[in-house]
């Protein structure tokens, strides 16, 4: 069979509507028996050999020339296509409820156009493709790299919300270079508030002789009342923002926002990552894994699709989940989600 | 007991030669039995309740108003003397065969000063500490992170070596906007030399009939004349440059000097890498795991000590090895390696 192309799709007479809508979920329906596939489409059924020319081009020539997205549109659909999905390109005409954003609209195994079970809406990028921080959210993003395999980040909205609620006892403190030390610590402060960290490590009868405090931790504490410093709050948003620039607001922000959900952040150095968080820490004694790595932004910022790749890696690989919480440092946070997923 | 300052130094009389330096390896022998410490290791016997005081100053006021290094100098001592180790700060009078680097010869367990074994040559960061290139290679770099954990990054130059040795097969294809299409390409293309990706993934009988090459690869093999596109060699290096600027000279400089040493490189895009690569394929159905990660990067690059956790961590976790290509795209690699260690 041979397409032709018409306004920008491709149409194919002959039973096409029987082999391709209706056996297959290609396309939508044209005149009588006809089928209106879009570029991608038709670019399949070529390359499976069940189209045999669209205007005599077989499938190089129909690819080559296109738009620079083209080649990731199609991994992307031959690669879901591969997986066993029905899928259909976000059209308002051809798709029942078309999602706001999104290249394709995924159906549920089994499921197929017009109005089947939606599994997931795709967005298809290459890696090398710029991501605001606004397209994240509502989308899966499927990633076509440089190899053609494809790789899939769902995204989404948390409410990060925990149960960790008791307020810290008061304390003083040395500020130093980058730190505060607090000699004998009020015992809750570490131990069920789980603030700083016993300088010589966990555990031993050193314990709780001196507690260092990150300079994040020691301005919220100051915030709250729990902390005082030679030269109080000031001078620890002082330190703070010359040791980490602007960084500092930011991350005191997303800091001060998770405590109040109750949820206790740590620093996420090891995971490059600026903090870990903990949804319910009962004690010290007996404190779990961590489940999120938070790592704060700008609401301006730019993801690359590797950047999120290797985020996304790290987290998948040591079982947490990867958070973004986008700030300006006066108020307010945006949290986004990304995590692997396996169509 | 009681120590003095004296030319930058920590002096303490008495019976300070037999109980610290001879007893715990701090310091170095001074006149009669006074024992020399450097401020870290005076700070720490501090710490310890081991001195009463220096110069009346008790812990807290010793390190406070030190420069902004000695936070994270001080913790990583701790952190080894906590692991059971003797170490001595570098120093040419002190060690003896000094290092050309670093901040602490640490001593074999067993071992202590002046001459004992050396197990590892240390420098002690601080988290938002610049890491040049050069920095790399040589050392181990112990990274006091905000809340005082510290984290273990071996360095090496390694010498990446393999056995795939086969000149690819000549072939024609076509140049799309990103990559470039082979049709019914030589089997030993893809079989035995693992260059580029079927469409529409391994396996299956749709194998042979259509192999992707990414720009970087359709260049080297264009280079070594198994590849002719429409335009040439010419044509795939201008979009290659067109497509990823500055990069892609470095990447493909180093995946040449790969194949070179019988190694095969394939994208690191899901390890957020530029290359994951192979040192022996037999053939692609007998393919194993990769061995390393391979981060391309410009000859003044400098890292972040949170950017080398990130790829290190991510790397272990997969049981690879991180390693670093320096080039400016011209000629020459250098190798740097970085790898987790728990001392």
């Amino acid at each position: 069979m041979e397409g032709h192309q018409q306004d920008g799709d491709v149409v194919v007479a002959g039973d096409a509507r029987q082999r391709f809508y209706d056996a297959r979920g290609y396309g939508r329906p044209g005149t009588g028996d006809e089928v209106i596939l879009a570029p991608v489409e038709a670019a399949h059924l070529l390359f499976r050999g069940d189209l045999e020319a669209v205007d005599e081009a077989g499938f190089a020539s129909f690819v080559a020339g296109r738009g620079d997205d083209f080649g990731a549109r199609f991994l992307v659909y031959a690669d879901l296509r591969g997986r066993g999905f029905y899928l259909s390109p976000v059209r308002t005409d051809w798709v029942a409820d078309p999602p706001a954003d999104g290249d394709f609209v995924v159906y549920a195994r089994g499921s197929g156009p017009p109005d089947g079970e939606v599994a997931y809406v795709v967005r298809a990028i290459g890696e090398r493709t710029e991501v605001p921080a606004t397209m994240l959210g509502d989308v899966v993003l499927a990633v076509a790299d440089e190899e053609g395999e494809v790789t899939y980040l769902e995204t989404g909205r948390p409410t990060p919300d925990g149960s960790n609620g008791a307020s810290p006892p008061a304390t003083d403190g040395v500020l130093l270079a980058d730190r505060v030390l607090v000699s004998e610590p009020p015992a809750d402060l570490y131990h069920r508030g789980f603030y700083g960290q016993p300088l010589g490590g966990r555990g031993g009868d050193d314990e709780l002789r001196m507690l260092q405090l990150s300079l994040v931790e020691s301005a919220y504490l100051a915030g709250v009342d729990a902390l005082a410093v030679e030269g109080g709050r000031a001078a620890l948003l002082d330190r703070g923002r010359s040791v980490e620039g602007e960084r500092f607001d930011r991350r005191l922000t997303v800091y001060a926002a998770l405590r109040d959900r109750g949820i206790v952040p740590k620093t996420g150095f090891k995971f490059g990552a600026d903090f870990r968080t903990y949804a319910a820490v009962d004690s010290v004694e007996s404190l779990g894994h961590s489940e999120d790595l938070v790592r704060v932004l700008p609401p301006d910022h730019v993801f690359t699709p590797r950047e999120l790749s290797l985020d996304v890696r790290l987290a998948s690989g040591v079982r947490k989940r990867t958070v973004f919480a986008l700030t300006d440092g006066t108020d307010g946070v945006t949290w986004l989600s990304a995590s692997r997923l396996t169509p």
